[in-house]
């Protein structure tokens, strides 16, 4: 769709999305390897087959005695089974004796089953008559209260495939198998370009009519909270042929460039004009049905997307959300699943009415209160560019395209930080 | 309450909670600087005042013209204000020439002010008449499309309060005030001692009867993704002397101590004898109605908490979960919000009956699946101690206290991981 001019409409969010993935390349993402201490968060690059049988052999799951299953046959309160205590399994040992006939042997959790025992009777369903002989009260089937060896998993099954994001317990799992040195990609590179002719560095004291690089540092914190690492590229002027090289350098060594502000007039068509220069397919979308975010530019050159983001701290802040965060999960090589549908929210009761135009989805950043016990989201409508709504805010509301506001006491979803 | 031969029962999650949290003193936490660009997910330790005024100057927040409101006041298609345009705000800058009356200025957004001007009209509502003159076709009030010199805050105004935690922007707002060097909590440091005759390190080839060392990992994994910093001390004999003295050692250099497995009958009263003997109060508690995780111990010592956690690896993730976790935010600084109330949760519908004793809170480990459009949690009830349970789970249902299990189809929060 063109307007009279000649130039192309907004586009939804999801148009947005899908062209970028349609011109993305997934390249072969590089490996490296962390140990297994370091591991937590990585994406695993190689799928994970377990190196032997776990566990190795069979083991006690209770506190109490190994037996022959058969031994125990038909015992009760009334009618116990006797057998003879011939040894006790100590931990971490493999037990140099067997159990015969009408044998038993103290073990623990953990323990392993002595030879000729196939079941273990839990001490609660035992009485002790003396050192040298107990009362099976319960009958005990074969294998119950035992792992079996290879019964957690078995040598040479894959245990973690290859894209998967470790979590803690998975930590646990793999020190289990005896793997402490892990194979993992290496997380991707965001180089973010910040222009403006009026930003200077954080570091820097402002003059009048300059103001600090505030979106460099947010990025900062959104790439490497995301599973990225972050490169910052520095400040440069709102012309094309800086620009024109901080891009093309980045384009080089990042897997992803974010250019962000300035708020000069004409910078975003420079902007946009350095993506196409770059290489094809350049430039695939140039403003966004979003708010904040509308003026957003997304492209893709040799198969790697630049973002060309409005200078304003909270559209730089959305942006990223609903484009360069599913982006950047594709090249750190997980592979998607269920779970990253869902997201934390909360339900609360919208505060006062808010206005949205039809046709634009608006983000909303709110705060949280309780007032006698009831949830209330406070939108923080702040004039564009104040940084401390953006330190206030809790989380977000999101008024979906079709509709034109909500009404205050409305049940909101709130998508927290 | 105490049973027939005096011991005392479990309690419960919540009276634990609070015997810990009676007896927990929080010391004077130490304090370090970061640099901005790695403060993410940081405490701050001390209140963070704006060092000046932001911004520091009226600051245009749209593309247009700076003028004087009063210029405009009747203005409309019909009936325009004729304005000469005298100069451009370059980006940046400071003006250098002020706007008298029936004058202009072109403005970008983020421009500053000229002298004399107090309000910008937008582009849209002028028509250029030729380089020196355009009409207004809109009357702009005072202050119209202008951010005060500080608006946003005040100099000596305070953005964010000690215990707050830096999220990514909030490293843009502190790089917006000039703030490059942050006061943040340190880390509380976590003691991870491993027991267990039958216990060897995660690197090691084990032998008939031996596991590895898989809850140090888990622990170190958990420790981290929640503001803690990990320290494995290793793998302890199951008897009171090592025990003794590794727990002694990690009290003086650890804000947290946890102490985990021996299946070995016996080992847990080492562990409550080495907590009692340290030092007072010693141990608080000793048996929680939680499955997994019944035998946990918890204890205070000089004010600092130590954890006795069974071996089974996944009561280690639910002790973790439901008390460690807690007193980590805690002693690492960081003021209880809202916020903290909610978790990332979904409803799933279950995928068949679990079982739960009354009087017993069960944690059971789901994994999640969609069908037909519908989302199930599946219950992953395999025998305890197996490791492959802990890497298929997506999350987690609580059976609560008072119910004795839920029936398939129920509709179900699954806590995710």
């Amino acid at each position: 769709m063109k307007d009279m001019l000649g130039r192309e409409d907004v586009i939804s969010p999801d148009e947005a999305l899908s062209r970028l993935y349609k011109a993305l390349i997934t390249p072969d993402l590089p490996e490296t390897v962390v140990a297994l201490a370091l591991s937590a968060n990585r994406i695993i690059s190689r799928d994970i087959v377990s190196p032997e049988n776990l566990p190795g052999f069979d083991r006690s799951t209770m506190d109490g005695y190994a037996i022959r299953a058969s031994d125990s046959f038909g015992a009760t309160d009334g009618y116990p089974s006797y057998l003879k205590v011939t040894g006790e399994v100590l931990m971490g040992e493999c037990p140099s004796f067997e159990i015969g006939k009408s044998e038993t042997a103290r073990i623990a959790t953990g323990g392993m089953l002595p030879k000729g025992a196939d079941s273990v009777v839990m001490f609660e369903q035992t009485n002790v008559i003396n050192e040298e002989m107990i009362e099976v009260l319960k009958p005990t089937a074969t294998g119950e209260n035992v792992i079996q060896s290879g019964e957690d998993c078995k040598k040479g099954e894959t245990v973690m495939t290859k894209g998967h994001k470790i979590r803690p317990h998975d930590m646990g799992a793999l020190a289990g198998l005896g793997i402490t040195k892990i194979w993992v990609y290496e997380l991707p590179k965001v180089a973010i370009i910040a222009t403006g002719d009026e930003v200077v560095p954080a570091s820097q004291d402002v003059m009048p009519g300059q103001v600090r690089d505030i979106n460099s540092y947010s990025l900062t914190g959104l790439v490497e909270t995301h599973g990225g690492s972050a490169v910052i590229k520095g400040i440069f002027r709102d012309n094309y042929e800086d620009l024109m090289k901080a891009a093309g350098d980045s384009l080089k060594e990042a897997d992803i460039i974010i250019i962000t502000g300035g708020s000069s007039v004409g910078t975003k068509d420079v902007t946009a004009k350095v993506i196409n220069d770059l290489g094809k397919p350049g430039v695939l979308f140039h403003g966004v049905s979003i708010k904040p975010g509308k003026p957003m530019i997304g492209g893709i050159v040799d198969g790697k997307p630049l973002f060309g983001l409005p200078g304003h701290p909270a559209a730089v802040i959305v942006c990223f959300e609903l484009f360069i965060k599913p982006v950047l999960r594709t090249l750190s090589g997980e592979t998607e699943t269920l779970n990253h549908r869902f997201r934390k929210t909360v339900q609360a009761k919208l505060s006062k009415n808010i206005s949205s135009g039809a046709g634009r989805e608006d983000h909303v950043r709110v705060l949280l209160e309780e007032k006698n016990g009831e949830l209330y989201a406070i939108p923080i409508l702040g004039k564009s560019g104040l940084i401390t709504t953006l330190v206030k805010a809790d989380g977000t509301v999101v008024i979906p395209l079709r509709k034109t506001g909500l009404e205050q006491g409305t049940e909101v979803e709130v998508e927290l930080f």
